[in-house]
C-alpha cells in the first residue's frame, strides 16, 4: 500500500510539473502574442522580451531534468535497470521536443532581416546605423542558403537550440573531468597497457575501418544517385572519429550497481575515457587536414602526416597544460581552508581547460588529464574534507551537464530543422559502427593476450564489444559543425547511433552479463590480490600486465613525480642523485622528511597501494636513512633478494591458492615467507 | 623559519602565476597580431580566433581569483583583518586594470563596420548578406553615439567587458540565494521585527532622502553649469534606490571570525539580505514609473501609485514563485539517493529564478525567499548528507561568484570607457549616502526602541550606522543601464562609494567594534537563552521582540505550514479543524504519524527550536494522543497553565540571574519550576 501511494504522490507530481511545463510555454506564447500586437517596440522592452522567453526556455530544460531525476529516482526505488537515466533523459527530450515542434504554433513576426551589403567581410561586431541611432550586433556564424528561410520560419525552435559550443566549452569539460578524476582505481593501472592500446591503436583502427567502409557506401550511394550533396572521404574519416568515442556512463553506472568483476570494469572505463580524447584530437586533425581553399579533398601523403603531426602535438600539448596546477596545492597549506582549498581545486582545473583552449588546444583533453593527475597527485594533498568536497562537486556537475545534454539530444531529433535521413547510409552506418567495433575488440585482445599473463576472456571480450554505447561525446562531435549536407546527415545518423546503443545495448547490459556469465557483486576490496575467473581459472589482478612497463612507470612515479607534486613519497633528498642536492632540497616539503614512515597513500583502497608495489617489486623499494642516504635495492624485512627471485617467489604464489583479503594480509604473508620458509 | 619559507613559496607562486598572466596575454596579443597580417579571414577561422581571445580572457579572471584565494589564505594564517577578500578582490582587479588599460596596446585591426541602412527597426537577428554568403548577427544593444568611436577604439577593453546581465542572471543569484539560505539562525527570528523594519521601511527611508539630497545637488551643478547631460528627479531616486542595498559580506565574515554579539549580527545580516531584495524592486518599479514616450520626467501622483502597485505586486510575485519546490521533496523518498536530492535541490531552486524571470517578476527576489523558505522548510526534509552537500555546494558558488564580482569591480575602474567623475557630485553623493544611512538607522532604532522590550543600544547602532557597506548589489545595479549621461556619472560615483565603503569600514571593523565596546568571542550555543549586554545589564535574548507578532506567525509556521511543507511539525490531521480531514489526511506524510515525538527539528542549533517556544508559549503547544484528536492548550509537564501566565513566568526568569547553558537545561528549569514552585 505503502508503495502505490509513492506512485501516486510521484505522479501527482509529475502531473503537477507537466502541467507547470504547459502553463509557462503558454503563458511565454501569450506574451510574445501580446507584443506582437504592439505597434512601437522599444529595444529595451524587446530585449526584455528575449531575456524573458531564454528563462522561461531554460526553465523548460531544468524541469526536463527535475522530470528525470524524479524518473530515476523511482526506478532506483524499484531497482528497475532496463532503462538507464540517460536513456530516460532522452525519451524526456523526445517528448518535449514532439511537442515544440507539433503542438506550440507561434505566429511568425517577422522578426529577421536580410540586409544586402557591399562589405567585403563579415566583421566580429556591427555597428548598424538606424535612424540615427548605433544598434551593435555580433556575429554568430555564417549560416547556408537553405537555412535563411528557416530562420525566419520558426523562432522558437531557433529559441531552443544552443550554440553547439555550449557543449565543448560549459557542458563536456565537467563529465570529462568526472571521469579523469574517478579513474584512479587500482584496476586501472594494472591494466595500463590493454586499455592504452585499445584506447590509441583501437580507436585509430576503427576510426579508419568506418571511414573506409563508410565511403564504399557514399560510392555505393552516389551510383544509385541517392546523394543530395558533397560527400568527401575526409567526411567519411570524421564520421569514423567522433562515432568511435564510446561513452562509459550507462554500462558503468550498471557495472557499479551490480559490482562487476573490477578488471572488466577498468578495461571498458579506462578505454572509454580514453578513446573521448582520442577521438576529439583525431577529428579536429582530420578537420585541420582538410584543405581550406582548394575544394580537392583527395587523399593526400603529405597532409595525412601534417594530420599526424598535428595530432601528436596537440595531444602532448594538451597533457602537458593538465601538469600545471600541482605545484600551487603542494606548497601552500590551505588544509585549514576546505573552502578556500575547494575553490582553488575547481579553478586551478578550470584554468588548465582554458589555458588549453587560448593556446589553440584542446581543453577536454587537457581536462581528462588534469581530472586524471588531480587525483593521482593533488588529491593527496587535500584535506580530507576538501577530498569529499570536491568528489561531491565534480559528482554533481557531471550529473547535471550529463542528463542535460542527454535530454538535449532527445529534444534535438525534433527541433532541429535540418536533419537528413538518408536509409543506405544510416544502415551503412549501423553495420560500420559494428564491425568497426569488432576490429577495435577482437584483434587487439588476440595481440594483448599473447603478451597478458592473465588473458582478456572471450567473454569479456563479447561484453566489450557490447558495451561500446556512443553518447555525449558523438553527439557533441556531432552537432559542432552542420553547416554542409554531409555533416547533416552524419548529425542524423549520430543521434540514431547514440539512441539505438543506449537503450537497446544500455538496456540489455544485465541480460548481457548474466548470457556471457560475468561476475556479478563482486567486492573489489576482498579480491586484492587473487581473483577467481568466471571459467573458474585463478587469476592474479596484481600481475595482468607485462611487467617492464609498469615497473618503469611506477619507478619513476614513486620516487620523482610524486615527491615533486605531493606530500607523500620518499623525499626527494633520498631519491634524486647527489648532484641534485639543492634543488632536492628546495622540492621538498618538509612534511615528506616528517612523514617518512607515511610512504603508504592514504586512499589506499582507490590508487595503487604502495604496499601492493612494495610486495611485487621488492627490490625496487627506496628506503631511506636519517642521513637521506640513498640505498636501493633493499626490500621491506631487510633481506636481500634481486628482482628476478622477488618476482618468482611473489608468482609462485598463485599455486598455493590462498584467497587472502587486503594488502596487509598479504604482507605479513609474504614477509612470513621470506623470513621463515627460505 | 618556516614562516619565510612559506611566505617565499607564496611569493614564487605569485611570481610564476603573473608570468602565466602576462605570457597568455602576450600569447594573445601574439595571435592577433599574426591574424591581422593575414588577407583572407574565413569565418571559422574568426571564429576559433574570437573563442580563444575570450577564453584568454575568462583565464586572467581565473588567475585573478586563483591569486585572490592564495593572498586570502596567507591572510587568514597571518591573521591579518584589516582587508578582507572582497577588499583584496577589488585590489587585484584594479591592477589587472590599470596594466589591460595602460599597458597592453593593442592594434585596432578594424574589425567593425559600420552600416547606414534603411531598416525601420532593430531587429533581434540580423542576417547580412555578404557577397553571397549569408551571416548571422545578434542583437547586443543599442549604443551611443559617443560610444562608436570607442568601441572601434579598443578591442581589448571590449572583450573583459562582461554583458550586465550577467551580474544579474549569473552571478548575484547564488551570492543572493546563499545569503538566504544561511540567514536561519534563531537570533534572526527572534529580531525579525526590527530587521523588517531596517530593511522595508529604513531602505524606502535612506533611498528618498538620498534622492531628494541629489536632486538639489544636480539643482545646483546645474546653476553653476557642471551638468554635461540630462538629470532627472527619477534618475536621482534610482541612485537613492541602489545605494540603499547594503552589503553583508565584508562585515559579516569579520563578525563571524570574532564571534560577535550575535543580535547585532542578526540585525545586520537580516537587513542587509532584506534590503538588497527591496533595492531592486524599488529600483526598478522607479525605472518603469519613468514614462516612457514622453521625456517629461516630472512628478505625478499617478504614476507614484502605479510605482507602488509595481512595488508590491513584483515583491509578492516574487515571494509566491519562492514557494514552489517544496512539495517535491517532501512526497518523494530520495534520502538514500544523496545526488539525487542535491541535483533535484539546486534545479527547484534555480527553477525559481527562471520562473520568477520567465513571468517578469524578479528572479533575484525570488531566489532570496526561497533561500530562507529551502532553509526552513526544505531543509528538514533532507538527508544529512545532502544538507552537507547543498551548504558546501552553495557557499562555494557564492564565494567564488563573489570574488568574481569584486575584482571586476576593481578591474572596470580602468576598463569602463565612458566614466563621468564629477567632483560635486560624488561629494554630494558620499554626504547623501551617510545621511542616507544615518536617517534610515537613528530614527527607526529610536521608535524601535519604544516597543522592544530589550533595547537596541547606542553603540548597537553606531555600528550600524558604521557596517553600512555597499557592495555586489549595488554594482550589479548601476552596471545594468549605463546608457545615459545620467547613468554613467551614477556608475562612477558609485564604483567609488563601493571602493571606499568596502576599504574603509571594512577594514576598519575591528577597530569600530573595540571603540564601540561591543562584545567578541560570544559562544551564540551558551547563550541560549539569557546574556549579558554590553552595558552589563542582562538582557534575554528570547524576548527582544513584542510577542504578539512573533507568535501568530510561529503559531501558523508550525501547525500549518511545517506540516503541509516537510515530514516535521505534528500531523495536519490534529491541527486542522475536523471538516478538513481528508485534505490534511492526504496531505500528511506517513513520517508525520510515525515521528510525532520527533518534534523537534533536526537542526536544533540552527533554526528557531521548538523547545525554546514550548518554553516561551507553553499555552500553544499542540499535543496530540495516538487517535489524533486535536488538543491544545496543555503545556509539556501535563499541568495547565493559561498563556499570560506563562509569559510572565518565562518574563521573571530574567530575576535569577541565571546563566543556563543550553536549551535543555533551561527547559528543565522551568519543568521544576513549573512542578515544585507553585
Amino acid at each position: 500500500m505503502g508503495s502505490t501511494c509513492e506512485i501516486n504522490a510521484a505522479m501527482s507530481i509529475w502531473r503537477r510539473l507537466s502541467l507547470f511545463v504547459l502553463a509557462s510555454s503558454l503563458c511565454s506564447c501569450l506574451c510574445r502574442a501580446e507584443d506582437s500586437a504592439m505597434e512601437n517596440i522599444v529595444t529595451e522592452k524587446k530585449a526584455e522580451e528575449s531575456h524573458r522567453q531564454d528563462s522561461a526556455d531554460l526553465l523548460v530544460f531544468i524541469l526536463l531534468l527535475t522530470l528525470t531525476i524524479l524518473t530515476i529516482w523511482l526506478f532506483k526505488h524499484r531497482r528497475f535497470r532496463f532503462l538507464h537515466e540517460t536513456g530516460l533523459a532522452m525519451i524526456y527530450g523526445l517528448l518535449v521536443g514532439v511537442v515544440l515542434r507539433y503542438a506550440i504554433h507561434v505566429p511568425s513576426d517577422m522578426n529577421n532581416v536580410t540586409l544586402s551589403c557591399n562589405v567585403n567581410a563579415s566583421p566580429a561586431t556591427l555597428l548598424v546605423n538606424v535612424s540615427g541611432k548605433f544598434y551593435e550586433y555580433t556575429l554568430k556564424g555564417e549560416i547556408s542558403g537553405s537555412e535563411v528561410n528557416d530562420i525566419q520560419d520558426n523562432e522558437m525552435l531557433r529559441k531552443v537550440t544552443f550554440d553547439p559550443e555550449v557543449f565543448f566549452n560549459i557542458l563536456l569539460p565537467p563529465i570529462i573531468f568526472h571521469a579523469g578524476y574517478s579513474l584512479k582505481r587500482r584496476h586501472f593501472f594494472r591494466n595500463l597497457g590493454s586499455i592504452l592500446a585499445y584506447a590509441f591503436v583501437g580507436t585509430v583502427v576503427s576510426c579508419f575501418i568506418i571511414g573506409l567502409l563508410m565511403y564504399g557506401c557514399v560510392m555505393l550511394m552516389k551510383q544509385i544517385g541517392h546523394l543530395g550533396g558533397d560527400f568527401f572521404f575526409t567526411d567519411c574519416l570524421f564520421f569514423g572519429a567522433i562515432v568511435s568515442a564510446t561513452d562509459p556512463v550507462t554500462v558503468l553506472a550498471i557495472f557499479n550497481e551490480l559490482q562487476v568483476d573490477a578488471d572488466l570494469y577498468a578495461l571498458l572505463f579506462g578505454e572509454s575515457v580514453l578513446n573521448d580524447a582520442v577521438a576529439v584530437v583525431l577529428s579536429s586533425s582530420i578537420v585541420g587536414y582538410q584543405p581550406e581553399g582548394d575544394n580537392s579533398h583527395t587523399f593526400e601523403a603529405m597532409a595525412m602526416l601534417k594530420s599526424f603531426g598535428i595530432f601528436l602535438g596537440v595531444f602532448s600539448g594538451s597533457f602537458l597544460f593538465s601538469l600545471t596546477p600541482f605545484h600551487v596545492t603542494k606548497f601552500t597549506k590551505l588544509r585549514d581552508f576546505p573552502l578556500l582549498e575547494t575553490a582553488l581545486f575547481f579553478l586551478m582545473s578550470w584554468s588548465t581547460f582554458l589555458l588549453a583552449e587560448a593556446c589553440g588546444f584542446t581543453g577536454v583533453v587537457a581536462v581528462l588529464f588534469c581530472g586524471m593527475t588531480q587525483a593521482h597527485y593533488t588529491f593527496n594533498n587535500l584535506s580530507p574534507e576538501s577530498q569529499d568536497r570536491t568528489k561531491q562537486l565534480f559528482e554533481l556537475l557531471n550529473f547535471l551537464a550529463e542528463n542535460f545534454i542527454f535530454s538535449y539530444m532527445g529534444l534535438t531529433l525534433f527541433t532541429f530543422k535540418n536533419h537528413v535521413f538518408n536509409p543506405i547510409f544510416i544502415v551503412g552506418a549501423f553495420l560500420a559502427v559494428f564491425l568497426g567495433r569488432a576490429a577495435n575488440i577482437y584483434p587487439l585482445s588476440f595481440l594483448l593476450n599473447l603478451g597478458r599473463k592473465y588473458k582478456i576472456s572471450s567473454n569479456f571480450q563479447h561484453m566489450m564489444m557490447f558495451a561500446g554505447l556512443r553518447g555525449a561525446m558523438t553527439f557533441a562531435l556531432s552537432i559542432r559543425d552542420t553547416a554542409t549536407y554531409a555533416r547533416q546527415m552524419m548529425f542524423s545518423t549520430t543521434l540514431l547511433v547514440v539512441f539505438f546503443t543506449v537503450w537497446i545495448c544500455g538496456g540489455g547490459t544485465t541480460q548481457m552479463l548474466s548470457c556471457q556469465k560475468i561476475r556479478v557483486g563482486v567486492d573489489t576490496d576482498q579480491e586484492n590480490f587473487v581473483s577467481i575467473g568466471p571459467d573458474g581459472v585463478e587469476r592474479r589482478s596484481t600481475k595482468q600486465e607485462s611487467v617492464w612497463f609498469f615497473r618503469i612507470w611506477y619507478n619513476f612515479d614513486h620516487n620523482y613525480l610524486k615527491p615533486i607534486l605531493t606530500h607523500s613519497g620518499p623525499p626527494l633528498t633520498a631519491t634524486l642523485p647527489a648532484c641534485c642536492g639543492p634543488l632536492a632540497r628546495c622540492l621538498t616539503s618538509p612534511q615528506a622528511y616528517e612523514n617518512e614512515e607515511q610512504l603508504k597513500d592514504s586512499d589506499s583502497d582507490l590508487i595503487l597501494n604502495d604496499g601492493d608495489i612494495t610486495l611485487a617489486y621488492g627490490d625496487i623499494t627506496v628506503s631511506t636513512d636519517a642521513t637521506g642516504a640513498h640505498t636501493s635495492g633493499t626490500p621491506v624485512g631487510g633481506v636481500a633478494v634481486n628482482s628476478d627471485e622477488a618476482l618468482d617467489r611473489e608468482l609462485a604464489f598463485g599455486d598455493h591458492e590462498l584467497v587472502i583479503r587486503g594488502t596487509r594480509l598479504v604482507f605479513n604473508a609474504l614477509l612470513f615467507e621470506l623470513l621463515f620458509r627460505r
